[in-house]
């Protein structure tokens, strides 16, 4: 164990649980013997920070276009890989980051980007350091929000945003329908401790024989 | 004349005579009843020029990559074609560009980048705003640089860097051998008074029948 590194990302809209399942895995990761590395984008270095806060607050009068936008997360993504994923990788270690790829994919084609050129943005930045294996946490927004309320009240969204998190649940769907290989849908409205349960079960299918 | 817009580029090393020659040609053709702009890369907007910022001096201990500089410049690019470009030729504007997508190819494949994703950047960013024409200035760099010592003593590059600009030269040939149809190559040891007459001939060539 811990001889050969993997890379995995979750995936899914906000209020899936993604920070939860990636604090279970890491744990049990490290029971197992692998050296863990849990990292998250946009961000990821300081790099990479300093450009994700150059496209959220452009300095001066204008806004980035939805094109640009996505070009400068993969700015960021190509330094957090050279920093943080592809060392790790080297070194053997199980790397588990917190949106990737998928997420500029999803949330840039909502915003109008041709799904074409984020998809040819991709191959040129992630290029062989594409994830082993992505876990797509996905539920309807409606069932998140009323969740969530019954919880407490600082809501993640709001229920006029529905619409929004519903593009987004769909641009995800799509994701992981056009990559079968790679992408595995979760139930996110499973109980953290189910949610962890049913994602260990794919990684262990997926790695059974190795 | 002035109903369709041009979009022209001016590329080639160092101390070409690029600036002086776009020069020139403003002046002809706004004599000839064109409204023309002139602009020049990196830069050209507001965003573009923080986006070059951020790309020359990182403001946190890192350093670019290669591939993560081309992808800034390609930002920059993009804010420049929306807010710049594209507008004026929308309007008919005649557009005279000092450094465009091919410096980014030329300089950032001498910088280790496949030469191949930068050209699919390029066709991302650039989309169907490529230039109607490019002139590239040629000239022996070491030839530059006697011509320029002769004159005064503020050179643009020093004899120990001849080797960097010949690579750039070739870089900047080789663009120009494969899009034929694109570029043409005119020689920088021309006198500016030859030079623009050599690019004015081009150009005229290029559009008698339009």
């Amino acid at each position: 164990m811990g001889q050969s590194g993997r890379f995995i990302t979750l995936e899914g809209g906000e209020g899936t649980g993604k920070s939860t399942l990636i604090k279970g895995l890491a744990t049990r990761f490290a029971e197992r013997g692998h050296t863990v590395i849990t990292t998250r984008e946009p961000g990821g270095t300081a790099l990479a920070e300093e450009v994700r806060t150059l496209a959220l607050t452009p300095p001066v009068e204008g806004e980035w276009s939805p094109l640009a936008h996505a070009l400068l997360m993969n700015t960021a993504r190509d330094d957090h890989l050279n920093q943080v994923i592809r060392p790790a990788l080297a070194r053997g270690d199980w790397v588990i980051c917190d949106r990737f790829s998928d997420s500029t994919l999803a949330y840039q084609s909502i915003d109008g980007v041709d799904v074409a050129a984020l998809v040819r943005l991709q191959e040129i930045v992630v290029g062989e350091t594409a994830p082993d294996l992505t876990l797509v946490l996905d539920a309807p927004p409606s069932a998140l929000f009323d969740r969530r309320r019954q919880r407490d009240t600082s809501d993640v969204f709001e229920a006029k945003d529905l619409t929004f998190h519903d593009r987004v649940r769909g641009a995800f769907l799509a994701i992981a329908d056009t990559y079968v290989e790679l992408c595995v849908v979760l139930d996110a409205l499973q109980s953290p401790e189910e949610l962890l349960k049913a994602a260990l079960a794919v990684i262990d299918a997926r790695w059974a024989t190795t």
